[in-house]
């Protein structure tokens, strides 16, 4: 019998695997990770993904970018990651949230983010770094 | 005596109220939640600002934008939230994940994206909405 504290920790250990095989382009294992069913939101430029869409999003994204993660952890029921991702001098933050059917990812709510320059308006106001 | 638990759900309290300070422009209620030594990082930017850079960000930030709070959660001992945030037909999304001291929050790490199209390459790959 498993309670619920180990199926947290499962699925925090399932996201560090996806990101992991995505980094490697090793697709097969990173989708294995999702289910059947699964769907992506993207709010930021508010689209929405099946799993296909999301499969084939994924694959064709260009650039020779590379993902760091910075944070994985249980929220819940959700897991939530933070990763940043490198392509050259780009850089993207993704936050996102990840639901889950035993240890299957059925939805993924990403805040993707590309990396860019402060506005005029506030250029100086902090430190950069 | 109050256990971790209650201290918990008083930071998840202290960051909707400090939505809803930001929201209504009550600025003194807003900062009141700022430990003096809070510091905030804008990832994204790549931005860092103290207390009181923090706050002429905040107070300058142009536009008529109003703030609506999708989640507010505890996380371990930090508050992580999501809020949409609109201004006319613009939109922007922004992750924070607030660290505190006793109830104060000390830092902010904040992934604020402006909302945008998706770029040319996957235009009609997904669903919009």
């Amino acid at each position: 019998m498993r309670g619920r504290g180990d199926t947290s920790v499962d699925r925090v250990q399932v996201v560090r695997e996806y990101w992991k095989a995505v980094e490697a382009r090793d697709w097969q294992r990173a989708w294995a990770s999702l289910h059947p069913d699964f769907v992506a939101t993207w709010p930021v430029t508010r689209e929405r993904f099946s799993r296909q869409e999301f499969i084939k999003v994924n694959e064709e994204y260009p650039g020779e970018w590379h993902i760091h993660v910075d944070r994985v952890h249980a929220l819940g029921e959700e897991v939530v990651s933070v990763v940043t991702v490198t392509a050259g001098p780009q850089w993207f933050c993704a936050v996102s949230f990840f639901e889950f059917e035993g240890l299957l990812v059925t939805k993924a709510k990403e805040y993707w983010a590309d990396g860019v320059e402060p506005p005029d308006w506030r250029k100086g106001l902090g430190e950069r770094g």
